[in-house]
């Protein structure tokens, strides 16, 4: 912009009048008719930002150089990196952690593989996987666009439970191949998250990896929203004082989450479980599931819920439920549907970013009201439980993660709210509830080592 | 030991009279008739350190507990870590770091794939990959048994090189699984640093690699060995006054490393050279090498050296031969062997941690000696090649590393060492001259950068 005149308090004006709010502003470089300002301006989203943008564009005499954004300023380069404990000044210190006395630990590890868990990063490392074929609401984007989501769930694991996590983005989206990977890079790790991998493959995959692998595997978009979702749900029952196996529970998406949530929900005592899909409710007879193989997914839905015979639409099913949770798509129901619902309705509506139904909406019928959104009370985040999960399970030197080890880590997080804290817009704690992980932890590595000798299943 | 008496003194002197030195020496638990020690003794080798713990076992009224040592302490737990590079203090970083933030990220990087070098961890990250079939001298102790070697590289690649580098150990030796999981785990990576891998596969793995992929695909046994033994040949040819083009060079060791250091030496202009194995001076009417297939290593070098016709063994080749390359296995060559070499002769004894030639008896008549030790000079250490050469790699975003970044790797490292310092027992720098990385690093950059649309060979 020019050196003289009014350009830079037009700028600032601009901002302002835009509901933009200036935050910094500073002089990059300076001649004697022109100045280079960095100006970093605080907006309210994506689309206000580029508005402001617009306006600044629209100033006389200014030109607009480069428009970054905080968000990716954060991500430029990678957001996690690989550091050394240990400092290596010189060659003493490089003899201990490379040759030759390196040498002494491995013939260590060859003699003794369990020593690998003690004189190894194996001990407290997870690989976090994904094919890229179902990446947040995205879809199927592929591995490097997937990279970021990966990252940072690493960061996660580090801040929550101080586990080192790896990115691992395969370049392949077949069954077979991903398999055949994991299995090949699973020595350096005490634990696999899968992540972000499309349904129905990811129970394929996560079953034939648990069969042919030593350490956990564990499918954050199932086991960790189902786990979760329990947790919201016991505390939700509390709150409106029914009991787990005397409520109706309708559920709205069987993918990846909703099969694995119905799955924990069983297992934690529903007697009454009715899912729904975008073919309306299942049962055996639909036409799509007339000839499905025994072992679908659908299929074991069928045999195992669904008491009451409902063959129509979610809505019908929906009436006179007391818990409907929503895996699936904005606006599937409205507050016609939840006022339908029975008395002290609890109202799951996790289809991210738009809910099932409006959460103020439902609020109106309904005693309780959760949500994926961090707008609104009771969010609903796997952040509360993977971190958790996996401490514990890397504490106990797991080779597995069962259904017994899920329900301990469930109670564990419902517990962290306690009984004078609880109420309707508080049934689940924050994610920087810094109880969280270590109840979650500590939960998960007693089930964990007392099931050492128990079959698994999950 | 007793609380009283004289058992400390009688401890601190068994130690010193067995040639150790007490370092540390602290009291962890008093009660009134016993007293629990730590004490902290330098020895100078395992069998030395074995000694003295015999020793003080036999002392009257101690009871030996624990015994550790101080490289196994430094493995606790692992060597290297992950960490975040940004704080996660409050819901406005979570938003940036992981959802919702990061889905922005995700977007621009799948409309665009080559941002993922600019907004994830692929620009800077390599992977070591292994299948523990060739662990130092150690041989096939797996991939688990690996891991601490390739902790230690990447704790390596950091130090010198600002990398961030994770350690791969894949559970199959299969070449055809090796290939298929590196390429599968690929996307998240800028750079594969093969390590450890048995050859003859390693060729095999490493051809079908860098046809495969669009990152660079190193075997530092193999290429990072040939570099610093060419920067270090360099170096002494200066030093006794010979050219490259003229010198008769006689190998030991047809493996990974040999034949590597082999092909670069005769793209680095070496005319006549032989090589021998454990059945002696490679020709092509060695039995063995009659009927091998055309693209067996061994054809190779039968057709590209020898060129004066040695068909006898490697004591023979090597009378009047101006250098020596050994990697092989300790002493296949005595003093009258060296001494039988031309005058100026120069050897490189690389076995370790016993040369193919004890370094003092080849130092009475050779003029330049080099091994893989570190209490000898001019030790030949890949340390010095393999963070430099991935550093120009990533910086220069290079799709591949061939034989001319590899020469320029090595006329950098070898121009390291001044005309001022250069003599027979400094032709190669430490590791720790801190020139070695930025210079190695400067010359591949600028090499790939010109390569960018030539052909590429290695």
């Amino acid at each position: 912009m020019p050196a003289s005149g009014t350009a830079v308090s037009q700028l600032t004006t601009a901002v302002e009048s835009s509901g933009g709010s200036v935050t910094g502003l500073d002089v990059t470089a300076s001649g004697h008719e022109k100045l280079r300002i960095d100006v970093t301006i605080a907006a309210t989203s994506t689309a206000h930002a580029d508005e402001i943008v617009e306006k600044l564009r629209g100033i006389e005499g200014v030109s607009l150089g480069k428009v970054s954004d905080r968000t990716f300023l954060m991500h430029l380069g990678g957001k996690i990196e690989m550091s050394s404990k240990h400092p290596i000044r010189n060659r003493d210190d490089l003899s201990m952690i490379y040759t030759p006395g390196v040498a002494r630990v491995c013939t260590a590890i060859a003699e003794n593989p369990e020593d690998a868990r003690r004189l190894t990063i194996k001990r407290n490392s997870v690989a976090v996987v994904t094919d890229g074929s179902a990446v947040l609401g995205l879809g199927n984007i592929g591995p490097m666009a997937a990279l970021p989501v990966m990252e940072g769930k690493a960061a996660l694991f580090k801040r929550f439970a101080g586990i080192d996590a790896w990115p691992i983005c395969l370049d392949t989206q077949d069954s077979d191949e991903i398999v055949a990977a994991v299995k090949a890079i699973a020595p350096g790790f005490a634990g696999i998250n899968l992540e972000d991998i499309s349904a129905p493959r990811c129970f394929e995959i996560e079953a034939r990896l648990r069969e042919a692998l030593d350490i956990p595997v564990f499918h954050d978009d199932q086991h960790g929203t189902a786990i979760v979702v329990l947790a919201a749900l016991t505390n939700a029952l509390r709150v409106v004082g029914k009991a787990v196996g005397d409520v109706k529970v309708v559920m709205s998406g069987a993918g990846a989450a909703g099969t694995a949530i119905l799955k924990l929900l069983l297992a934690a005592g529903v007697k009454n479980a009715v899912s729904a899909d975008i073919n309306g409710v299942v049962h055996a007879d639909r036409p799509d599931l007339v000839d499905a193989a025994p072992d679908s997914p659908l299929r074991w839905i069928a045999d195992n819920t669904n008491p009451e015979g409902y063959t129509g639409t979610l809505k019908e099913a929906v009436v006179g439920a007391d818990v409907f949770i929503g895996v699936s798509a904005p606006n599937v129901l409205n507050g016609d549907d939840v006022a339908a619902m029975a008395q002290g309705a609890i109202v799951f509506a996790l289809a991210n970013p738009d809910p099932e139904v409006d959460p103020a909406v439902a609020r109106q019928t309904a005693a309780v009201v959760a949500t994926g959104r961090s707008d609104f009370p009771n969010q609903i985040n796997n952040v509360l439980v993977f971190p958790g999960v996996f401490r514990g399970l890397l504490d106990a030197q797991s080779r597995t993660v069962d259904t017994g080890m899920m329900l301990a880590a469930a109670t564990a997080l419902a517990d962290v709210v306690g009984e004078d804290e609880l109420n309707a817009n508080y049934i689940i704690p924050s994610v920087f509830n810094d109880k969280v992980a270590g109840a979650v932890a500590g939960a998960v590595r007693k089930a964990a080592s007392a099931s050492v000798t128990a079959p698994t299943s999950a």
